[in-house]
């Protein structure tokens, strides 16, 4: 019996692993600190905020998962790189981790994040990219991954997806990937950077469905949970202009570079192809056609289009991670 | 008025820095978990275990201190490297920032350590070398760094020590200088690697002065507390060896280099020297003069001089940060 809790179920990433946990022959419980709209209801769901004192032991003993997927953290966009918040996350994972130890489970994969490592022009490698994280939200997140790692050693199984950047339904309409679909559905222009960076891009649902399949096999240590591709995000903002027929109204240049803006942010996937198994994902064109389905099906259709001058309304596209 | 509160005043360094504290001015409130035996009672003593839910708050809301210098961290030899308690104290120090913002307070000193920076053969400079702490502890201490600095910036001044490597009276006797003393004075040998390790070697007094000249300035950000000086771990030995005239029972070598040693793990000096205007410490070999006089009168007089071939009980001398 399988029996996993996954927190921050109501998240980005958390709705969307769900269904391939379920797929793999988990039984599911799913906390979020609120309930959740359009919840899968396959899933046994708990509320509870896990930054209340005892809270985390509290669900872990209710629950009593054989596995654990941890991907609740704080995540407000233009905040979290520098919110007291991700200290208090890094206290709540390891009294969750500490809970799981107690209650005898398993095996324990956490969200770690492309921030812990050091700046690379080559791909990120788990095991030869020097770690560095130079923001609180990437230290906090690493400082979760060695205290688990220490805390696990001989007493449960424990790996470490390291996420790159991610697109896909339920997303921050303040990121680049809804910031850009919805300017562009509303007539307006995409005021872009010149989009020279390097990244790589994920849909969620194959982040997920990576997760999913990490937790379900024995590989220890930090994995790399990525698409393996060096996508420019220019290329990015023009795929999204061309599926809508609107290459005319993008304006790469017309913001400035981010100061501290790295060139490159990209992945190898070794570990995670070979080692885990994982196929990987569907190609970015069709992920972002998906993408711009449900954002259609999302917004409601306006009455007059927008004058071609109207300034867009979602801020700076958010693209650093 | 200048009223300090300091954490962590029963410890190694905090114990030492109460005079220069009072030499400056300061009304000094000390804070420590249990009552500290030889307090210094020109000192306001508080008893509170900072890590219990609620006491950093209580404790500032009770002494509302201008300043704050904030020596408390969990600090078992051997253990303190990987230790779950670098978490909870990320989340205590962070909620000492918060109650000392809250209260209005002025400017807050944190103890911050080498081990945030990357390996360097290099003097480590503030501004220079890059920061990738490799241990849950280095990356513990710069979480607060990162997130007390967030927490400061425009509301209160905030400077944070980063320490090398300091002996001096007090300190754990597991550790390398007091377990080479204590060796050379039982009559035993001193076991050690081969020594050529570079470091940067402070008396304890001398690093608590100088954090008692970092916060009653107003330098912003990390500021080393150091030597200046490059010293051979063999060099430091043979000072201790020569002053009790036991150089034939030092082993450099007799023990393996510890897996992962850096060979230097030294100091730039330049902004403690001249933007705090710490004038120095004492040399080498008169803080190892002193330290040998503490021991001695701590230690008691032995019946019989131990054999030659008996073995030293002092585990080995610890000379990582």
């Amino acid at each position: 019996m399988k029996r996993i809790l996954v927190t921050g179920a109501g998240g980005f990433i958390g709705r969307a692993s769900i269904g391939p946990l379920l797929s793999r022959g988990f039984e599911v419980h799913a906390v979020a600190r609120t309930p959740v709209p359009d919840h899968d209801a396959r899933a046994v769901w708990h509320h509870a905020d896990l930054l209340a004192p005892g809270a985390p032991a509290r669900l872990v003993d209710e629950v009593r998962p054989s596995h654990l997927l941890h991907f609740a953290w704080y995540a407000v966009p233009g905040k979290y790189w520098t919110a007291s918040e991700n200290v208090a996350w890094v206290a709540a994972s390891d009294a969750l981790a500490r809970a799981f130890e107690h209650a005898g489970g398993e095996r324990f994969v956490g969200a770690g994040t492309c921030a812990e490592y050091a700046p690379s022009d080559a791909d990120c490698d788990e095991r030869e990219t020097p770690l560095a994280p130079a923001t609180l939200y990437g230290t906090s997140k690493h400082a979760v991954y060695q205290s688990v790692s220490a805390r696990a050693a001989g007493r449960f199984s424990f790996a470490w997806g390291r996420i790159f950047f991610l697109y896909g339904p339920h997303e921050d309409p303040s990121r680049l990937v809804p910031g850009v679909i919805q300017a562009l559905l509303d007539g307006r222009e995409a005021l872009c950077t010149a989009g020279t960076q390097l990244r790589d891009f994920l849909h969620v649902e194959d982040v997920a469905d990576a997760f999913a399949a990490l937790v379900d096999e024995r590989v220890e240590g930090a994995v790399n949970i990525a698409s393996g591709r060096r996508v420019r995000i220019a290329d990015v903002v023009s795929s999204i202009a061309r599926q809508l027929g609107a290459a005319d109204r993008v304006r790469l240049g017309a913001r400035p570079m981010p100061p501290g803006e790295r060139p490159a942010i990209t992945a190898s996937i070794a570990r995670l192809r070979d080692e885990v198994g994982w196929p990987g994902g569907r190609d970015l064109d069709r992920g972002l056609a998906e993408t711009i389905t449900w954002w259609r099906a999302k917004t409601p259709q306006r009455h007059n289009a927008a004058t071609p001058n109207e300034r867009p309304s979602t801020g700076t596209p958010k693209t650093s991670r």
